[in-house]
């Protein structure tokens, strides 16, 4: 490879662009920035997640250098010890982005073998040939960082997740300065956070849900129940803060909202004094008036405490009337069905829900098109090559970029897998490299394609009906009908029964056709059929 | 029943409340308002649609003195062939609601059974005890009514979708002096439009998406291809100015867009010159920049021309560079992944999308929280009853009513299903009928119970697996295996014969446990199992 050329590889399959996973190459020395999961979308059947494919990577591991984590949210670093299971390279990340991944690496039983380095925003560390700057940005996790990435070959600026919050909840604004410093050197190319790109103007502040907290504490005639990602460290800020205010005990609920809070007290991302907080148990028997609840399932997860508080099932308590349920969230896209029957749920068994719609108590992590373009003036690169979004978010980020003066022949639009190659010569655009999804059920990777799928689908939508039966001497003995997902009507089956008993001469294919024909013309409809029949 | 009662039952599960279906009944006689379908959740697995559960009307089917459809949208006509099954009353609808419906009947072969009667806006009809208004109303279809409903019991009032646009393209207001008389004769009850209830301020007008198309038309440099819901009459119109005025020619493509152009037009909804319109082949024939093609797809529907041309399977014509596709169409919920999908995949393909999330090309047909706050002004009701909505948004609907002055009490927050009896004297909420949905498969009302959609889910999830065997003198002869939706290696398919024909004194429990041990062992999952065990 030429020296003064930098590979820049975006991995995965047809989802956000570079969002899981980016590789940086150059001469024999490869950077993975995150590594990262991605929920299935509705038409993969039973995939639990997806990880990148990082099949490209296998015959070079030896040439990773280092993976950098640019913050702890699971579509960076949930498939982290995938990753770790071929590729044993350092790992470089923030406090508190290393605090959630050493919990995920413990249970995958993988901490023992990984090579983890703490670095601070603000850092410059040598990886190989690669000269990286972490720089702090603002976003819905503490401690994230965009990167700059220097080689002979240039500086390459990667925004990661960010937004530009001048009031931040942990009052530790993104790095204007290393930005603007970036600019300075002189930057070959930007790679940045399309997300809102559709979304104009400034991401409001996470400051405003504060005043939100404040109406729903100041009028809640009971109880609060405040619904939020385990992740959502500067929300437990938030809620703790309007708890002190109002006279109200805090209690956080289940396993992994109460890691995390552990985690980010021990390491210094929360400032939440003992006293404040109370054990559930000792919540549920205080007054209603004296109590905030934190616990997940914004999402509408049927299995989370949420989830389980609005069907009724909830084990440790139930909702009654007088409690509040404030969801500080925003679906994620394709979870709006489940969020808002949840929401109605909640209502239906008597709580007050406040969500998104009727008050503002979320707002995004990521830069809107102001920001979009401030950061493109910050950092002024030559190339601009949008990531971490969908198609349409990468083209209306490139139309920005075009607004602010950067040519349109300078702007890459590209597809997960596509090779771009930067220098100070230009910017080429290589072929796509084969591969995509890598799709895992439980924690399995499955070998499993599309075909596959659209036998599930089969199954989903008209069911399975199986038909067993032996012939011999030329007759048909004994017939067993099963059915799954479909209603065979005890009429319909005897009839079958009846017709099989009564085929002469029978043989293997004549009652595999009876059968065959007889059900699709009952049901009216083609389920998975397993016919089997003995001779 | 009392002579001073009305009863008032939305009907349905556990959807949109009052949407579909409505019943209205005084004394032995019964109205029926709309009759409607639903699109089913994702979780119910192979459903194509739902209809309301009418059961509760089977033992009066001849007191059911009429059907009012409100306007001609699937969610208020769409099971009106399923209802004239059973029930055979007259219908009354406007010109082009009624057109609407007819296509529908005609395709079910029951226009000649039914009993069709055209109504005016401004009408009033007396009904067997209910005399009926029809007054005008706004919405994304024309030719809408909202209804007064007057008994001996009072003056009732019923909104239909609505909403108060003061520049529709039809020039056609919503009627205010009508809404204006019901207050001076005095009303009963207010039973209105839910939908956007959690919107603040104002529905914009339909006029501002002919800014957007101006501007979509001015800059466009080849064909425009616009994606909508065959139902809206105005986006064709609004398509036809812009057409006109930037000189290009207007196919629209599809039979569902076609019929309803045809029927439109001559009933005078549409005012479109024969000399704009073309086939599409000789659209396809002309230079790009001459032609507007006009299609379906705009919710992601794959089967759809849009849908099809977004993933190259479209027969007729494909995209190509330099056409420019507007989507005008907001996603209905649940279909959000589907309609993103879809618009990558345009992208992809290279063509320029347009969309609500970049452009101002779709207003909502509903009206936003000061609309509602007008209604309520306009009729001044003694009850409130917030309709077509889910829970969350009658629960704002309810919080707005109680803004302008309506007293708590008098406000009921009702699920379908539920009888309310108003009168002078008071409004009693009484219990709940039992019943719900009722599923559809192609056109077949389906027993199909949560239980069968449950064992959907395994299958959709887990695939499913058939094991047949045959056993005799205590051991086992003949093994076939099949799997769908999941792989079993042929390693493992061999493993289990061998483990079966080597199975002495075999029973068929001792068989049976074998194989579902086996199978969940190797696969570490639990898919459907079939095992038939022939002895």
């Amino acid at each position: 490879m030429n020296k003064d050329k930098m590979r820049i590889i975006p991995l995965g399959g047809l989802g956000e662009v570079g969002k899981n996973m980016m590789v940086y190459e150059y001469e024999d020395d490869i950077l993975i920035v995150d590594t990262g999961m991605m929920f299935p979308e509705s038409d993969m059947l039973g995939v639990d997640y997806i990880i990148p494919d990082f099949n490209y990577l296998m015959d070079k591991i030896n040439r990773v250098r280092g993976i950098v984590l640019t913050h702890g949210h699971e579509d960076h670093v949930g498939a982290l010890s995938h990753v770790l299971e071929s590729i044993n390279a350092p790992i470089y990340a923030t406090p508190l982005t290393r605090g959630l991944a050493e919990v995920k690496l413990a249970r995958a039983g993988l901490l023992q073998k990984a090579d983890l380095r703490t670095v601070q925003a603000g850092d410059t560390v040598q990886i190989a040939s690669f000269k990286v700057d972490f720089f702090h940005v603002c976003h819905s996790i503490p401690d994230g960082v965009g990167l700059g990435i220097e080689t002979p070959a240039g500086l390459v600026v990667h925004s990661g997740d960010y937004k530009f919050d001048h009031t931040p909840v942990d009052n530790w604004p993104s790095d204007y300065a290393r930005l603007a410093s970036f600019s300075r050197r002189g930057v070959l190319a930007l790679l940045s956070d399309s997300t809102n790109a559709e979304r104009a103007g400034w991401t409001p502040s996470e400051k405003v849900i504060d005043s939100a907290l404040d109406m729903v504490f100041r009028k809640a005639p009971g109880r609060i129940i405040i619904a939020t990602f385990a992740s959502l460290i500067s929300r437990m800020q938030q809620a703790a803060n309007a708890a002190i205010h109002y006279g109200r005990k805090l209690a956080f609920v289940g396993p992994s909202m109460t890691d995390n809070l552990k985690m980010a007290r021990k390491l210094g991302y929360l400032d939440i004094p003992d006293d404040l907080m109370v054990p559930l148990d000792q919540a549920l028997a205080m007054k209603d008036k004296e109590v905030v609840l934190m616990c997940t399932g914004a999402q509408g997860e049927p299995a989370s405490i949420l989830g389980r508080l609005s069907t009724g099932t909830n084990r440790m308590f139930d909702l009654k009337p007088g409690d509040t349920v404030l969801l500080s969230s925003h679906p994620i896209p394709g979870n709006e069905e489940a969020v808002y029957k949840t929401i109605n749920r909640l209502f239906q068994r008597g709580a007050e829900v406040i969500y998104e719609a009727v008050a503002p108590v979320h707002v995004s992590g990521h830069a809107s098109q102001e920001e979009m373009k401030l950061l493109m003036h910050l950092v002024r690169p030559r190339y601009f090559i949008p990531i971490h979004g969908e198609l349409r978010m990468l083209r209306q980020h490139a139309k920005l970029a075009e607004d602010v003066g950067i040519l349109r022949e300078n702007i890459a639009v590209v597809q997960n897998g596509t090779v771009i190659e930067v220098s100070e010569a230009g910017m080429q655009i290589g072929e796509r490299l084969p591969g995509g999804y890598v799709f895992v059920n439980g924690s399995v990777v499955e070998d499993m394609d599309r075909s596959v799928m659209r036998e599930r689908e089969n199954l989903a939508r008209d069911g399975a009906v199986s038909v067993s039966a032996v012939i011999s001497g030329g007759r048909v003995r004994s017939v067993a009908v099963q059915t799954k997902g479909v209603n065979l009507t005890d009429e319909a089956e005897n009839g079958l029964r009846t017709r099989l008993y009564e085929l002469s001469g029978a043989t293997q294919a004549a009652a595999e056709q009876l059968i065959r024909t007889y059900i699709y013309n009952d049901l009216r409809r083609r389920p998975a059929l397993f016919v089997t029949i003995h001779e």
